[in-house]
């Protein structure tokens, strides 16, 4: 019954627009009351987006699920694919969806509202893991946030290129962006990366240092980059 | 005549709450007719935050009249402090609104609005800085979206505190966090950082590069470093 809803409704949408379908027609058409229809749907911008309920709560059990040893810039970055694989179960739909919420700006509201949620379950998690830590509160959204944002600038681009193409491919990279600046690390555990760490870890209990120049950099800047390397913290 | 409206909207607001107002009610009391709220206002919404637009286009503005000389990094978190200027300008409406906000989600999702268009300015700026360079608009999308956060942080933290404390040195604090995860240079623009330049920049116009290594690593995984920093794009 929920899939003819959704069903119905967006073969609605697409025939005569949005804004022109009316609840009466949507639940007409799936051949059902009124009632049912709010039964699974508060409004008629929720038939839109009827998995991110869902998706919201598995992300929020994913990441209480965690333990002390998920490191927890990768586990966000994790909990944010849940939300692809929602996309990518789907391709056709998602694409159709993204056409319309480009139209509609009530549903761009709507999905604004949708990525603040997903973001503030990331930043919440983290703001956890980071209690006690300088600066914890202002790193959980730093982070939350710039791994939404990779995950909607991936997420997008294979949106637009209807749905064609690796998303999985795509997004990895978009969050090993993210990673790497932030100090998870992008791939297997035992690849080393003291400089793509960031601007923390450098300089703790590291002690051989390499020095790659151009030839005719000037020393004062080798020495000021030796400097910075080890004060970063 | 605008500021008469702000004031007369803001006392009612908290005299019987937001959405016992009517635009009727603001009109009467600033002893004005409605055409002229609705020449300064398209809506309700809008007198709660009367100076975003002003804002927003002095931001495009500043953006516009960058140089390539400006750090892109450094550049946008310096257009992020007009919006902290917005705020700190005055105080107490500031606090005001931030309390009136947090009771009314219709306010909130304006908000998320609001805040999504400077995202947006930001990202289209950094956009155009980065073209050209591998994953442009990823970097962009994400920056934007970590400086406005660790922004919103440090903005939040101060109404919090009633507009208590020092804004700037507040905000200051968070954006040095943002620009020493994405390679802008937090202290004076002499400085340069190949090493705190991230997973972004070195190898294409840096020509120092520093990999700092645990004494007693294998040479295979200093190698794997140095090869690491260059191929990093």
């Amino acid at each position: 019954m929920r899939d003819a809803l959704v069903s119905a409704a967006f073969r609605l949408f697409l025939e005569r627009g949005y804004e022109q379908t009316t609840v009466d027609d949507i639940v007409t058409l799936a051949g059902v009351g009124r009632r049912s229809f709010f039964r699974y749907f508060p409004s008629k911008e929720d038939v839109v987006f009827p998995d991110h309920e869902r998706c919201l709560a598995d992300m929020t059990e994913f990441l209480a699920a965690s333990g002390d040893s998920d490191e927890p810039v990768r586990r966000v970055c994790d909990a944010a694919r849940l939300v692809l694989r929602m996309y990518a179960e789907n391709p056709s739909f998602s694409v159709q969806r993204y056409r319309l919420t480009k139209q509609v700006p009530g549903l761009r509201a709507y999905e604004l509202s949708v990525v603040w949620r997903y973001e503030r379950a990331l930043a919440e998690y983290l703001r956890v893991r980071f209690a006690g830590r300088a600066d914890g509160s202002l790193r959980a959204d730093v982070i939350a946030s710039a791994v939404v944002a990779a995950h909607n600038n991936a997420l997008r681009s294979w949106l637009r290129s209807d749905g064609q193409g690796d998303a999985s491919a795509t997004v990895d990279h978009a969050l090993g962006y993210v990673q790497s600046a932030f100090g998870g690390e992008p791939a297997a555990p035992a690849e080393p990366s003291a400089a793509a760490d960031g601007p923390a870890g450098a300089g703790d209990a590291e002690d051989v240092v390499v020095v790659v120049s151009r030839r005719g950099a000037p020393l004062w800047r080798v020495v000021q980059e030796i400097e910075t390397a080890f004060a970063r913290d």
